[in-house]
C-alpha cells in the first residue's frame, strides 16, 4: 500500500485537521496571523496527524476528540521549525522564505512561542491529564534536543550515540507521542498505546535517519534546499559521523578536520562523504528501525490501521524528498 | 502590614517553593542548567509564588498541591525575561549580565523553550483541567502582549488604550491568575475563584503602571538599570504617552517625537516626560486600580489571608524598586 493510498482513504479526515490548523492560528493580530499562516502554507506531509488519526484507530475513533491532538502536535512541530530557523540562519525551508527571513528574528521567536501555546491551550480543551503529562515531558525533552544540536554544532567529539539521542529528542518522540496520544484520546487499552509509542519511536528514527541522508544524496530540486545544507550549517549528521570515524579516508579526514579552515571547505567534505560507505551503514540503520516498527505490528490485529501503518513504515525509508 | 511582615508569615512554604523552583530545572545538561540556574539566582520578589500561596488560602491550603501552580507561574515569568532579553537588547537586568548576554541569543531563546516547557510539565502533574485551560490561555495572550510590544516599539500612533491592553496581556494578567489557580488548586468554590481572579488584575494592572513610573523617577541604583530605559529601548509608556497627547509641552513635542533624529536624542524626552503631569497622573491611575482591588477584597471573610493580600496591594504603589 503506497502513501497515496494511505492519505486517500483516510483523506476526509485529514482535511479536517488540515482546517481546524488553519483555524487554530486565526487570530485578530496581524502581524502574527501573517507569519503564522505563511507557514501554515509552506505544508508539510502532516504526518503527525495523520499518525494520530492512525493511531487514534485502536480505540473509539472520534476526529473531534482526535484533533485536540492532531493539531497540537503539528502546531507544535511547526513552532519548533520556526525557532530553529532562527538559529539556522536557514535562508530557505521547503523552498519558500522562512518566517525568519520575511519578519526578522524578534517576532519570529515570538510566533514560535505563541504557536507553543496555542498547541497547549487546544489540547487543553480535552480533559484527559495524563494526556498534558506525556505532551508537556515530550516537549522538554524536544528543548533538550535542541539546546544539544546547538551544542553539537561543528564539534566532531561526539559519536553516534550522542547523535541517536539527538535526532530521538528532536524528531522520534515527537512522531511516537503522535501515535500514542492517539490511542490515549481514543481510549484504547494500555497495552495498545503503549505499542503506538514504540511503533512511532522506531518509525520517527528512521524518518530523521532518512532525512539525514537525504540532504547529502538528493537534490536541490527533491530537498527543497542545497544538498549538503545540514554540514554547512555544522549540523554533524550519521553519514559525516561515520565517514570521520570509519570511513575509507577516514586518517586523511580527521587530520583535515581538526584544522580550523575544515568548515570554510565543506564541499569538499560533502564529496567525500557522499561517495563513502556510512550512507550506506545509514540507510542499514533506518532499516533496521522499520524492522522494528514492523515487528512491533504483527501482534496487533489485523486491520486498515495496521495495513496503513505498515504502509508508512516502508515508504519512509523509501522516499527521495 | 508592610511586606517584610507578609513575607515573614510565609517564610516557610515560599521558601519551600523556592527549593522546588531550584530542583524545577535541575537537569544533567551542563549549558542548560548553567543558564536557567543563572536566571533563577538573580533573584526577585517571587510576587506570582506569594500571590499563589494567597490564593490557596481560600480552600484547603496545601502547598504541596501548591506547588504545581506557584512554580509553573514564576517559570514562565522567567521563560518570558529571558525571551524579552533576546529582543530587548537589554545588557542588565536587575543588575547582573542577562542570560542573552552571557551565552548569547540562541541558547536564551532554547532556555526560554526549556523553562516554559518544564513549567507546564510541572503543572501537569497536577489533575485539574481547568487548570491547564487557564494556564494555557494565559501564555497565548502573553505572547500577543509580546508581539504588541514588538510592533509598538518607537511607533507613537498608539493610545492609552492601547498601552493598557498590552499592559493587561504582558503583566496583569499572569499575576490574575496567579491568585486565581492557587484558590483553584486548593478547590476554593467558584465565586472566591473570580474575586481571587479580579483582585490579581487589578494590582498586575497597577504594578506594570507603577513600574513603568518608577522606570522614568527611580534612579540607577534602585532600578539595577539606567533610569529612562524603557523609552531608550523604544517602548513607549504611559507617562511618555501622557506627555506626548496631553502634556504641558505637547505642542513641541508632537512636532519632535515626528523627526528622525528623535530617538537619537532621547534623553532630553526623558527629562520632559519626567518633569510632567503624565508621572501624576499615571501614579493616579494606579492608585485606581489598588481601590478597585480594596474593594474587592471588603467582600471577603477577615483572615490573615486577607490582611496580606490588603498589605501586598498597598505596597505595589507605594514601592520604589
Amino acid at each position: 500500500m503506497n502513501l497515496v493510498d494511505i492519505y486517500f482513504k483516510m483523506k476526509k479526515d485529514v482535511q479536517y485537521i488540515e482546517d481546524e490548523l488553519e483555524k487554530s492560528i486565526d487570530t485578530d493580530m496581524r502581524e502574527l496571523n501573517q507569519s503564522a499562516t505563511h507557514l501554515l502554507k509552506a505544508g508539510g506531509k502532516r504526518i503527525r496527524p495523520v499518525f494520530v488519526l492512525l493511531g487514534g484507530k485502536w480505540g473509539n475513533y472520534d476526529v473531534k476528540r482526535l484533533k485536540h491532538v492532531a493539531v497540537p502536535l503539528e502546531l507544535i512541530h511547526m513552532a519548533s521549525l520556526v525557532h530553529d530557523d532562527v538559529i539556522d540562519d536557514a535562508d530557505k525551508r521547503r523552498g519558500k522564505d522562512t518566517v525568519r527571513m520575511k519578519w526578522d528574528n524578534k517576532v519570529a521567536m515570538y510566533a514560535g512561542d505563541y504557536i507553543f501555546a496555542r498547541a497547549l491551550a487546544i489540547a487543553a480543551e480535552l480533559p484527559i491529564p495524563q494526556l498534558h503529562q506525556i505532551l508537556s515531558n515530550a516537549m522538554v525533552e524536544l528543548c533538550k534536543g535542541e539546546i544539544e544540536q546547538v551544542k553539537d554544532l561543528k564539534n566532531w567529539d561526539q559519536n553516534f550515540r550522542t547523535y541517536l539521542r539527538r535526532i530521538k529528542r528532536k524528531t522520534a518522540l515527537l512522531i511516537a507521542i503522535s501515535c500514542q496520544l492517539g490511542a490515549v484520546a481514543s481510549g484504547a487499552s494500555e497495552e495498545l498505546i503503549r505499542k503506538m509509542y514504540w511503533y512511532g519511536y522506531n518509525v520517527g528514527m528512521a524518518f530523521q535517519i532518512t532525512d539525514d541522508i537525504l540532504d547529502f544524496t538528493g537534490t536541490e530540486k527533491q530537498l527543497g534546499k542545497p544538498a549538503g545544507s545540514d554540514l554547512v550549517n555544522g549540523n554533524i549528521t550519521l553519514p559525516a559521523l561515520y565517514t570521520a570515524h570509519f570511513g575509507r579516508t577516514r586518517d586523511r579526514f580527521q587530520t583535515w578536520m581538526k584544522e580550523e579552515t575544515f568548515w570554510d571547505h565543506v564541499d569538499e567534505a560533502i564529496h567525500l562523504i557522499r561517495s563513502d560507505e556510512g550512507i550506506a551503514f545509514s540507510q542499514q540503520l533506518a532499516e533496521r528501525y522499520i524492522a522494528r516498527a514492523h515487528a512491533i505490528l504483527r501482534d496487533l490485529p489485523n486491520n486498515q490501521a495496521k495495513t496503513s501503518l505498515s504502509g508508512i513504515a516502508d515508504f519512509i525509508i523509501e522516499r527521495k524528498f
